[in-house]
């Protein structure tokens, strides 16, 4: 019989090593770590370790980027969000996004949330007119909210928000926009309708004078976002869905530079002289 | 002769998908792009999303990374940096520094900087206390800085700093401990010996009260750095190093938060019985 050998002793790797580093780190957890952060925590060192090996920074370029994201903090404060708008930039936001609305059964397609929606909007009656400056040309926007069955869901929320003709929102420019100008809540009636006056929405550069400008200004890419009007359509027992309307005609419909536009999101914008319309239904599924 | 198919016009990916990503991000560039820029968020997109892919977190967990970099930023001032905390903790720092000081013909190995380096300390002459505040066990640190041939490096310049018996650094304790205290840059002689007076070094947590000690917490890990003394050794015509010496006895050796040990760096500290001494010596490469 054939003597058999023992196993060599696995070898503790106590000490960081640029090979083992992954393992290094991931293996300093204790019994008692969340599951789940652990879970999320380990599979960003493997990433970001993957990152530093394939493209190995110098020492002032790590620096660069401390201070990159340093400087992005402080940027972001209670009306501005300089790292929704980098995770908006790098695809980030609009991959999260997409993986957890995966289109199954007919409903509306979502999008990026952005940085600028704002949880207490006023609530207004269905015909109301959230264009406070009076500035763009007139919009009518109506439609309803249905189940993928086409069956209407009667007081469905609709929170709606978008720039005004100047390209900003009102949170960017307190003291020069009326509060709330171009933003609210209605309500879908009994049949499922809604609708609100608004002004024809333009295309917009993102903030561009933070660190996310500066990225975009050394990748050579364009900031602009083409104009669209935000939604947030939510009933209860249906699954709410953040998404946009995108005019067709926008130059920057195959650029936007946070890569939120979607086939099924443009829409019909009709022009009747003195205002435009568009009808639009959304679309909800079950929770 | 068979009739040769036409292949297949290649699909243009304009908008945003789950399977392209990647390629929509990146092929947003411009042809004045920064090369450097670009190959590094090139790389940074694909292991991101690769990520996202990986964990797909929720919409939650998106929002509360957001808030902890977010957060993370806020914390970050003159005298605190906690984003390199973050990188320290993570890893990263750690990997960077040892791909850019790849060890090769036996100098001195480097460690991570740590956020607490300060670029403006005191020059003393060789033989001075650098403990301000009286606290510790005295400490007597000697030694020679030459190249990797032996031959002493005459003026060399050593750049010192640890924490006190309490375990915090000057600048953490503003006010309370005397400015500059264990701080200073020193330098060596003609034969590239140096000496100078400090207090037996201790461990101590990193800073535990922001977003690095609630993700160190989450993952049940130990906030502890093992007792060292942080040196940046520079001179003309040489490769600075940023290194640490460590104590033999010290329990967190095997567990340092931050992975910055090295076996090579750790030193032998001798009890003279009303004070400690350490000899060593700092090996150079030329530039």
């Amino acid at each position: 019989m054939a003597l058999k050998k023992k196993p060599a002793p696995k070898k503790t790797e106590v000490y960081f090593s640029e090979k083992k580093s992954v393992e290094v780190v991931q293996k300093r957890s204790g019994p008692k770590a969340n599951k789940r952060v652990k879970f999320l925590v380990d599979s960003l060192v493997k990433h970001m370790h993957a990152f530093i090996k394939e493209t190995e920074p110098t020492l002032d370029e790590w620096m660069a980027g401390i201070q990159f994201l340093t400087k992005t903090g402080h940027l972001s404060n209670d009306w501005r969000q300089e790292f929704i708008l980098l995770s908006d930039t790098l695809g980030i936001s609009m991959l999260v996004e997409t993986i957890n609305n995966r289109k199954t059964t007919g409903e509306t397609e979502s999008t990026v949330l952005g940085p600028f929606h704002v949880s207490n909007a006023p609530r207004y009656p269905n015909g109301a007119n959230i264009c406070l400056d009076g500035k763009g040309e007139p919009l009518l926007v109506s439609g309803t909210v249905h189940n993928v069955k086409a069956k209407p869901i009667a007081g469905a929320t609709l929170d709606v928000w978008q720039t005004n003709e100047d390209g900003f929102y009102d949170v960017q420019q307190k003291g020069i926009q009326p509060d709330n100008n171009l933003r609210g809540v209605f309500t879908a009636d009994e049949k499922g309708r809604f609708n609100f006056k608004s002004a024809y929405p333009r295309f917009y550069p993102i903030p561009y004078d933070g660190t996310v400008g500066d990225m975009l200004k050394a990748l050579d890419r364009n900031p602009n976002r083409p104009a669209h009007i935000h939604f947030i359509v939510s009933a209860p027992g249906y699954k709410p869905v953040t998404t946009h309307l995108f005019t067709p005609d926008c130059p920057w419909l195959k650029e936007d530079a946070v890569f939120g536009v979607k086939e099924s999101l443009i829409a019909d914008f009709k022009n009747k002289g003195d205002h435009w319309e568009v009808e639009w239904d959304f679309v909800l599924s079950k929770a």
